[in-house]
Formats: structure tokens, C-alpha cells, sequence
């Protein structure tokens, strides 16, 4: 499983993606699953990836060489006019990577499935953020819903759904993500630490910050047992509950 | 789906269930999920159900009817000497159920399947809790793991991680139940109020407290809107993060 969020705010973008990978319990790996395309001063793409991991490699690795090889038939999203022309060429190239390996019938193409989140920025447009499904159509964060999620998205939701506002900080909404991957985190062997970390402020045209929140990081680890003591002293604050309502 | 919990606290048993059930977004039906036997002085029984609705219903159909006619070769569960009896029986039932109506094949089976939390207590021994799957086998709640969800349990599931305590009041594990099932049902259309609530006092041997919390009910309404602000005061109160570490 996988755990990766993408956030669209007011002044930008923010992203996070877990590191673990895994074909059953006895057969885990750390995998990047976030991966940035980036042309100084014309265009930031960042693509977040849950699913197969030969399947999310390989739409990588396609989207790769075809920006190295600009006289290739296939376009590059790296020369692409718009973010919504990214996104497509995004969702046809993961479209002919799980048809090329899926075999007949549901059940396979469902083995071969992956789903991505891709967001950025191209000059001459704002920051835009897509959710891209295993048959390479696409949907779009808009005001009323600023977020999307992939992979083990269901612990990590309450607290995104109740507490997101895309006027906070960068530093609020990074805060608001540990949150939600340590509930994540918590509840499924299958999503672990270490975190990848991108912020992308509107118009920089450049990755804005980045790093990778380790095991053992001092924050989280704060952030991780401070929020149980935090919930707690919450629940406190609810009315009380009385039979003889 | 469903969304059902029941809990195993130091004095007694708790039990919640939302009533909504679907075939589909467009065929919703309100119904409920918690069933109890009670034999004052001797017995509290109380199952909590998830899954295919007419494999449920079959299954407390079945229990019923060997309640009321002893000579059956099938034992009642209103005659076994312990709650460890009880949930042999209605695991068998649920088996021999789910075993009629399923055409050959895994997908089939998945279809008529249901899950069942069963808790109670019976003269002689301590109250018991027990989650039984569709193949008939079970586990029981113990001081690790005190309580158990089924059906939708994801989202509400992070708060009672963090929250749940065998010691709290009887009145706190409500409150926990509630805003467990708040975020729930606020993401999940296919759990929805009314809830079902019980609660069962240790050696009382009858039902303690029994309730529905209606739609609209006022209470419910307190929690719903206050947690929210309450989990923005507590994410406010975790210690902010710099990108300059």
C-alpha cells in the first residue's frame, strides 16, 4: 500500500508521499513515490504515485525519456502549453502501460492498476492539481474540494476533511499532513516513514522546498505523540454524554 | 455498508450500530443491526451485524426460532453454558448461511458474506466479546485489543486507537463511540443515523441502557459540530513546523 496526499492552497502546492512498498508482509521495500520534472523559470511538475509499482516506474520512466527526446512522435510534458496538457499526457501514458500489461479480464488489469496525483505550474497559468485514474481520465482540485489522496487514504481523511483550509500556512499544512500520515502510519503496516516532503509557492517556477522527514525525525516524533494527549484534551472539551436525556 | 463497534470496557460492554443499508447509492434502507437475547437473571446476548443483508437476517432468523423450539437438534445459544458456546453457535450458523447461498467460487461466497460482533455475558462467567468472520471462526476482545469495528471501519477507527480506555465512564465511551461514528458517516454515505446504542453493566444480566440517537438528535448535533473546532484547537496546540530545521 501506499499513502500520498496533494493539497492545493492559495499560494501553491503542497505534497507528500510515503516511502513504503510492498508485495505481501515479508516482502517490503522504501520507494520515492514522488517524483518533480523542472524547468527553471517555466514549469514545476510534480507527480505523487500509488498502485503497481512496475506500472508507476515504467509511466516514470516513459515520461523520462520522452522529455529527453524531444523529436519523439509521443509529446513531452516538459514542452506541453498547460498543465491540463500535462495531466493528459500523464493519464495516456499510465492508460498504455497498465493495457500493455494487463492481461485479458478484470481481474488482472486491476493487478497492473496505479493511480496518480500530479500537480505544478507552467508559466502563464496558475498551479493546478489532478487526480489521474488507472484509465488515464482525470479530475481537478477546485474550491470545494481543495485535496486528494491516494493509496490507504481512509484513517487519514477525518482530520484532512475537518482541519484543511487552503488560506493556512505551508507550515500549517505540512503540521496537518504529519498528522494525518501518523494516523495513517498508525493504522497500516503497509504506510511508513520515511515521508518525502515538496511545497510549491504560486509563480516561483522552481521546487519551492523540499525534504525527506526520516525515521526517528524529532518533529514527527513530537508531532506523533503529541497529537494522542492533543485528542484527548478535545474529547474532554465535547458536552458529556447522560442516559437520562 | 455498515459501521458497528463494540467495545469491551473494565465494568461492562458497549455497543453501537448505524442502520443505513444499500444496494447501490439509488436503493437505501434503513435497518437494524443490533439484535439481543436476554433470559433476566441468567443471560444478556447482543449481536452486531455487517454484510450481506439477507445472509444477517437469516442468521438471527435461525437463532431465534432454536431459541424458541429446545427439542431442535441445533443447541440455542439461550442454553449454552458459556459465551464461548454462544459464539460457536452463531459462528456455525453464519457458516452453514453463507454456505446455502453461495453458487461455487470466491466471488460468490464474497457476496453472501457478513461479519458478526457478539458480546454478552452469561451467569458464572465474566461479560465476553467476540468478532466472528464468514468462514464461522472468531477471536476474542482482550486487554490489548478491546474492541472491535465492522464494516466501514476505517475512518473512525484512529480516535478509538488513540482514546479508547477500558476505564473510562460508560458515559465517555459513548461520547468516543459518537465522534467515532461522526467521522464516519461524514465520509461514508453508506453509514448513516439512526444509531442503535446499548451499554450492558457487568452482572446485571439484563440490558442496562438501550437507545436510539434519531436523526437530529441534539446531542449528537453538539458533538458533530464541536469536534471539528475541537481538533483545530488540538492540531493548533502541536508544536508548529520551520522549513529551516
Amino acid at each position: 500500500m501506499t499513502y500520498c496526499v496533494g493539497l492545493r492552497m492559495d499560494n501553491g502546492l503542497v505534497f507528500m508521499s510515503d516511502t513504503r512498498t510492498n508485495a505481501g508482509v515479508d516482502d517490503i521495500a522504501q520507494v520515492r513515490k514522488m517524483t518533480s520534472w523542472q524547468v527553471d523559470g517555466d514549469r514545476v511538475i510534480t507527480l505523487l504515485s500509488a498502485g503497481n509499482l512496475a506500472t508507476t516506474q515504467a509511466v516514470v520512466s516513459l515520461l523520462d525519456e520522452r522529455g529527453k527526446a524531444p523529436d519523439d512522435r509521443s509529446p513531452s510534458i516538459l514542452e506541453a502549453p498547460s498543465m491540463f496538457q500535462v495531466a493528459t499526457i500523464i493519464g495516456e501514458t499510465l492508460r498504455e502501460v497498465v493495457k500493455k500489461y494487463s492481461a485479458e479480464g478484470q481481474e488482472a488489469e486491476s493487478t497492473f492498476s496505479a493511480s496518480l496525483i500530479v500537480g505544478g505550474q507552467i508559466k502563464g497559468g496558475d498551479p493546478r492539481l489532478f487526480l489521474i485514474y488507472p484509465a488515464g481520465n482525470f479530475i481537478e482540485a477546485n474550491d470545494d474540494s481543495p485535496f486528494f489522496q491516494i493509496g490507504e487514504t481512509k484513517y487519514g481523511r477525518p482530520i484532512l476533511v475537518r482541519a484543511f483550509d487552503p488560506a493556512m500556512s505551508f507550515e500549517d499544512a505540512v503540521k496537518l499532513l504529519l498528522v494525518s500520515f501518523d494516523s495513517t502510519i498508525r493504522a497500516n503496516l503497509a504506510v511508513d516513514l520515511p515521508l518525502d516532503l515538496q511545497v510549491y509557492r504560486a509563480n516561483d517556477f522552481a521546487i519551492t522546498e523540499q525534504q525527506r522527514i526520516a525515521c526517528g525525525d524529532s518533529y514527527y516524533a513530537s508531532i506523533s505523540d503529541g497529537w494522542g494527549d492533543a485528542l484527548r484534551i478535545a474529547f474532554q472539551s465535547l458536552p458529556d454524554f447522560t442516559f437520562s436525556r
